[in-house]
């Protein structure tokens, strides 16, 4: 299925590899009948304030513009958020694991291709995700956006992955869940594919990805 | 309330000025039940699809990515959009009008302060919502991003306006109902007045608005 010239996988983590919905488990925890709503905003307003502190050149990083986005989302439903609640929500990033179905998968990828990941979150985060995953040693690189300080879809943290395999971008398959990642990776020059977990619709973004799975098995 | 340095006033254009609720009539006469649901997609995808082009590098004009947004939430909830109704559905952006409660307060504050425009819409569907509300009059300056190509809140749309009005960025005060605007303008430089209409929530990106109104008739 992939083109001879692919190289190497770079994977997007969270949604891609990790899977989110623990989260939402926490929250409920926490807030019982209000986890769905506060989760909605949470997720929503957390990437829209990467998008918006890249655009406004604020960055700062992964775990602040996450816990900023559960404050706005905690009052606009006029939900108190006490401060060791907002703190063990925001670990739940440090907590996460990788998919039952990436799990199985990777090992295999790994015999064929150079695996490795570029993610939106801060390096610390990333890495307690890889590690409570156990998947550390099938990567070979880690890229964090904190090294450049800007966040997807700018084309300089794309860049900054490919600059750092020493590859061409078109000798890269870039995987990601989200479909604005994918329209990001593909605009940049990736080839590109979405994993598409869940059933979800494409973002219309003027680009598509060059192949669509449900699962990595596909991946060939 | 405002300094005595400011010496023009920069508004916001849709929310701010113009009155979009009735976009909403006009998709329940389309599809009845499903406006809201459609309504909230539209909204949302329209405003990322702004931020990821302005980040991604692929510009489009705001009639193309309102369109796009609208093709988005239409698919995921499969939900057919004919051509002449997506037409029609665009074109409601060119027939709005202003709040009663800013048209009362033009004539005012046109007496007192410079008045400009700054809006992400392209230049033709901006005059058209400035003529349908008979406003022209009172604004010296209708600034579009559609001349540097890029979408609020990157700082270079806020520096257009500021070069074409040949003031500081402090002496402009800016005032938008949107609170992402209000971030992007007051981390540019601008003095900036939220002006919450309708009894929103402000963004938690690290900086807040000089000043928070209710009416244009606070502004003094």
């Amino acid at each position: 299925m992939l083109p001879s010239s692919i190289k190497a996988i770079l994977f997007d983590a969270y949604g891609t590899l990790f899977d989110v919905r623990t989260l939402t488990q926490k929250l409920s925890l926490h807030f019982g009948d209000q986890a769905t709503a506060i989760n909605e905003i949470w997720r929503r307003k957390q990437l829209e304030y990467t998008w918006l502190r890249a655009l406004m050149q604020t960055y700062q990083p992964f775990s602040t513009v996450t816990a900023e986005a559960l404050d706005f989302a905690c009052e606009s439903l006029g939900i108190e958020l006490e401060p060791k609640v907002r703190t063990d929500l925001v670990q739940g990033y440090y907590e996460l694991t990788a998919y039952d179905s990436v799990l199985s998968q990777l090992p295999g990828l790994a015999e064929r291709f150079a695996l490795s990941i570029l993610s939106n979150a801060d390096e610390a985060m990333l890495n307690a995700a890889v590690n409570n995953s156990q998947i550390e040693t099938y990567f070979q690189e880690i890229f964090s956006v904190d090294a450049v300080k800007r966040y997807k879809p700018d084309p300089a943290v794309y860049q900054m992955a490919a600059t750092g395999l020493g590859l061409a971008p078109n000798e890269i398959v870039f995987v990601s869940s989200n479909t604005w990642d994918v329209a990001g990776a593909k605009s940049f020059g990736f080839h590109v594919c979405w994993l598409d977990h869940f059933g979800g619709t494409l973002d219309h973004l003027g680009v598509r990805p060059d192949h669509i799975i449900k699962n990595l098995s596909e991946l060939k």
